[in-house]
């Protein structure tokens, strides 16, 4: 055959079954930690109409999202003219359709639709890939899941509070305890800014000050000149780099730097909100220390993350002593659903980055046994006799609940085993004349390597 | 503002809460029964390379494939000439990638990829959605799942024999009785061509004899000479609409009507061994009836379904007395890998049609309330004193693993008890100043409409 050898799209990737179980996991820790909180599922089409997405994503965004081809003639409305204008131009008139984004701009896009059925607050949590056109690299990829958990319709900081401790609760159910949830406030930073002489110019100073892990503090200094901060603001700005003590004490600082910024003011009132919250829920993410001695929780000035759409809190959570982006995030955003002209909607969410979850778990070894949901026993099939006294017996196993297979041929029986150990199935029943006879049946463990002769009622409850 | 108010592409849908919930336990079901079985997940990626997909489905097929822009500029490498020849010769240039159109063809194209790492017997599920550029109707959808199990490289009938068996493992579980599982056999199909003087043109036969239910005796009789079968073979054909009696006394008949064409002693033999396999599992398939009196498993000689790539038993499942079309289907295929240039891979497989199933589990109100996962118990707040007492009564029921929400804001009181109806909610926790006073909290159950006064233990223990 001289067919071509068949391939997948660069960027996108087939999950194997070990794998598949192994997502599912944490997929399940996560759903039954947002449900634990009030959180419900929500899905969307994976296909949005291209004009719902376009411009919610800045310029470079537009320019990654994928756009499906109108189905049947799409040249028919088409004139040269369009063609003559470049892709851009044309792109408009033969595509109506593209893949989801993300799961915010869906998410508002349905409240907005739905406003008049909908119970504010509503809380919603959405597991679905998304689809991203930029150049695939390591961890990085064209289709990925997003794990989002928003509400919306309340300006409680109880939401708040709660995010961080669902943030806890999964990361500490996955095996966990060596991570820091960060968090901020875009009020302190506003209030930096004014307090520093840079009123309005939070948003330079954060794309700066965001890079500080990576270009250093001659770095973000050389920047933050760069995009026109004054010297004199910068060398005000940069003890804050390295607020030091408890997060008490640093909110104590703060105080003192930001007193009279309203902004400031508002960010500091919410923080320690969300701290007495975190405090009368007893909390163990406000209790805990990472390996490092330092709090769990930290209140972290220069986290900067999105500032465009946030408007209040803001977190990002990091696994320690892990060579891994942030694998959490979110905060608080006034105006979500303004783009779709219904203003006044305050909500706040965060999203569980699972490809990075999944290779820090993995990492550190943290899978248990029981996320191998597969088969567990295989009846080895000998000959015809011993296929036909094992049904009954596979039937007994599954009417027990036991997931269960009896090998389909009389293959060889290291091929029958072969495809017990590739599929990490830990027990095999082996049925010869002998045992035949006598009703007791050899079960294998596979992997102790041990074997016992018992009848099938005392197998079904060795299994159970 | 003039903003334009949002929609969703026709034919895709939005499945809030309440429905994801319900299709969750539909998918579950399905998957714990795939798994018991000892088939495991698979998942591919929404997008293959378009050439992956082309020619699979058929002329009609390639063009109901939603196909995806290739992204950047995909008018550089693209001609004139291309554009003057029309929209199919430039879909080739400018779109690499298209969206899913079932999951046979990406399983075998997973399987062929992967031929060295997998072992065979590969019993594998696949539960995702699909895309088609389908017009859409009521009932038919751009975007929705398929619930696929197949496994390849056996050519055992226990595969078949367990096939029966998991619809009907699924169908019960989900409280369906009345249903029918249409079986029948590529072979004797074609002995039936050759028995009634048409060798070779079971194909033809069957397209006709597929359209029985709607468009009568007479109606097939027309399309049968139409298509070039002769008046007498169609005569001799009619017999077999109407074979009646046990499936025993059909296969007796079949047996004397195929006895000597080599296909239908073949299709003869299967389902000879389909039968003895169940009958051995002593599987309630087999021994069940439907409520018209006919066997839940029945043998159906006009059952044709896809026969382009079937070439052993094929399988359709419907329920009785609801207007539903099928919601199962399958069938042995020889040669599926064939596509991508690995010959002689058997497999047999079948799907589930989840909408059809939601559908018809919703019209017979067979939803359990098990089904419902949402919020267990609500707290009402009503002022900052209750919130206050309320957040470790918040965290008790979580660590107890009790679902539960706190209402974010002392927010009226028919505010908070119309939050908990639209959730489903059904208990509610009030908590007054004379609660806080003897410890003795308001449990409301929302269902009877009755309330006790509990301690936060007794709450606990009752809701647990």
């Amino acid at each position: 055959m001289s067919k071509e050898k068949p391939s997948i799209p660069k960027g996108t990737r087939d999950f194997g079954p070990a794998v598949v179980v192994k997502r599912n996991y944490i997929f399940g820790v996560i759903k039954r930690t947002f449900e634990k909180f009030g959180y419900l599922p929500l899905e969307t089409p994976a296909m949005e109409q291209l004009s719902v997405l376009t411009g919610k994503y800045g310029d470079e965004g537009d320019q990654l999202i994928f756009k499906v081809l109108n189905s049947g003639d799409f040249l028919a409305k088409t004139k040269q003219a369009d063609i003559d204008e470049g892709h851009k131009q044309l792109t408009r008139k033969i595509s109506e359709k593209a893949l989801r984004y993300d799961l915010t701009v869906p998410f508002a896009r349905y409240v907005v639709m739905n406003r008049n059925d909908i119970t504010f607050p509503f809380k919603r949590y959405q597991i679905q890939p998304v689809w991203r056109a930029d150049r695939p690299q390591k961890g990085r990829y064209r289709e990925f899941y997003q794990c989002d958990a928003d509400v919306v319709g309340t300006n409680s900081l109880l939401c708040e509070a709660e995010i961080v401790q669902m943030i806890n609760e999964v990361l500490t159910t996955l095996g966990l305890t060596d991570f820091t949830i960060k968090i901020n406030h875009r009020g302190i930073l506003a209030g930096i800014a004014e307090a520093i002489g840079e009123k309005g110019r939070e948003g330079d100073i954060c794309v700066a000050i965001d890079k500080l892990d990576k270009i250093g503090q001659e770095g973000v200094r050389k920047e933050l000149l760069e995009r026109g901060i004054s010297e004199e603001a910068v060398t005000k700005l940069e003890p804050l780099y390295s607020l030091e003590g408890s997060n008490e004490a640093v909110l104590d600082q703060l105080h003192t730097l930001l007193g009279d910024t309203a902004e400031g003011q508002r960010g500091l009132k919410d923080l320690h909100d969300v701290w007495n919250y975190l405090s009368r829920l007893n909390s163990e993410a406000l209790n805990a220390q990472n390996e490092s001695g330092n709090p769990r929780l930290l209140l972290d000035v220069t986290l900067a993350r999105g500032l465009s759409y946030y408007t209040g809190c803001i977190f990002e959570v990091k696994v320690n002593n892990v060579s891994m982006g942030s694998i959490s995030g979110g905060g608080r955003y006034d105006n979500l659903t303004g783009m779709f002209g219904l203003p006044d909607v305050s909500g706040v969410g965060f999203s569980f980055g699972v490809d990075r979850i999944y290779d820090v778990i993995e990492e550190l070894q943290l899978f248990p046994d029981s996320s191998q949901v597969g088969t567990k026993a295989l009846i080895v099939q000998f000959d015809k006799e011993s296929e036909i006294y094992a049904l009954p017996v596979l039937q007994k196993l599954r009417d027990a609940g036991i997931a269960s297979e009896l090998y389909p041929e009389p293959a060889k029986l290291k091929k029958q085993m072969g495809y017990a150990d590739q599929k990490s199935i830990p027990y095999v029943i082996l049925i010869g004349s002998e045992e035949m006879a006598s009703g007791k049946l050899k079960l294998r463990n596979m992997v102790l390597g041990e074997q016992q002769d018992l009848t099938i009622d005392d197998i079904i409850s060795q299994l159970k």
